[in-house]
């Protein structure tokens, strides 16, 4: 990797220690790994008892965020800056072989640690509980019912700046040991994606709901979640879609 | 839940505190999320620092498994008894709703708990490591090049038995509080499903490899991994595939 490659840095934690060849610390792999995803795994520990929560999360810069009920046992776990370890892995396909050992999957993960802590900042966390709307469906916070103060106290959002992180990627063929294709077992790469499906609107539909306004033109039927969710990352980033009281270019 | 039906001891560590509604802890419920899974996420602790691994895993009865590199610092970290979390998650559709707070997530998660101890017994090994095969591709070890002396020493198996373990299901349309119905915002459900592709034939193809004796057939391109995954963990069930010296039942 080039020295000047923005990366993130590299210890004991997040060192890759088998298989350097797909270990990957630069910014641009590990981001566009945690931007093709809306779900990912959070482990953190309370009182030895290690846990491992699924949730959805999404990316500002170098640190991820995530939110959930105030009341929540992991959000009050991870309220007072506790390392926490966010993985995010996407199954690519099934790779078969001659023999068990040779048998693999390829894969796209991230593994990422850091401090959580939760955004008490009113104005920041006001501005999370959008972005995590605007992220996902570009612009869509400006046609919803804007937060009450009752969401807003039962919502806790949480953030990490990521300290490090590593990607790993496995995306070869099938690979046998030479001496092994003189075995007569079938063997292929079985792709895997994850798809959108056919939007089902909702029966109780406004007459006057305008789905082109909705922030969810990504979402067309067939295409994988990697590619709209990769997508609707980049409209954020060019446009996060904040308000501000007197802001005329909210549309 | 019928006290008659078997299920997993409801603890402090599992028991859902929110959302009591979607919480399951019968093994019915709780081995068919696993069962439809090939990808887990391990939570484990080092020093203090939490760890969230993805690896593949199967289910033995009560019992998960998984392997890797006897060098991986996973592996060796969790060789003696220590306490784990094991979760599997499937992302079912995107909930979009009228206001911020009501978008949710349709998934299908288990949260499994238990302490991870190596299979160090050689016959159970080996079993295990055939099983991982036959587990997703029914009777496949038997026309596979049979493990050397090396791949099982460069393997490592982990097993854990659950000793609590809790599902969590939300399965649900978009609903709004009754007032946001006047709010003009398109809202739906948006489906997402993990599907198999066509089979990429190895370029190398053995001349005499006989597809149908691959234990693939499940992998059937469209079909959703939910379930080729849960049919060939089915047809693993009613038959292991074991194989001991002098088995004539092999094939």
């Amino acid at each position: 990797m080039d020295s000047q490659t923005p990366a993130y840095p590299v210890t004991y934690r997040n060192r890759l220690r088998r298989r350097h060849d797909r270990g990957h610390y630069d910014h641009a792999t590990v981001h566009a790994i945690l931007d093709a995803a809306m779900l990912c795994h959070v482990a953190y520990v309370i009182d030895g008892q290690p846990y491992c929560t699924p949730t959805g999360f999404w990316r500002e810069g170098g640190t991820l965020l995530w939110h959930g009920s105030s009341a929540s046992r992991m959000l009050r776990a991870q309220a007072d800056g506790v390392p926490v370890c966010v993985t995010v892995t996407h199954m690519d396909a099934i790779v078969l072989a001659r023999c068990g050992f040779n048998h693999s999957i390829n894969y796209r993960s991230v593994m990422a640690y850091g401090r959580a802590r939760l955004v008490t900042d009113p104005a920041a966390k006001l501005r999370a509980m959008d972005g995590f709307i605007n992220r996902f469906f570009p612009g869509r916070s400006a046609v919803l019912r804007a937060p009450s103060a009752q969401e807003i106290k039962a919502t806790s959002v949480v953030e990490m700046p990521i300290d490090q992180a590593s990607a790993k990627i496995r995306d070869l063929p099938p690979h046998d040991d030479e001496d092994d294709y003189a075995v007569p077992a079938w063997t292929a790469l079985i792709p895997l994606r994850t798809v959108v499906g056919e939007a089902e609107p909702d029966p109780r539909q406004h007459p006057d709901a305008d789905r082109a306004a909705g922030g969810i033109a990504a979402y067309r039927a067939g295409r994988t979640t990697d590619e709209v969710f990769a997508e609707t990352a980049r409209l954020y980033e060019a446009d996060p879609g904040d308000t501000e009281p007197g802001d005329t270019d909210r549309d």
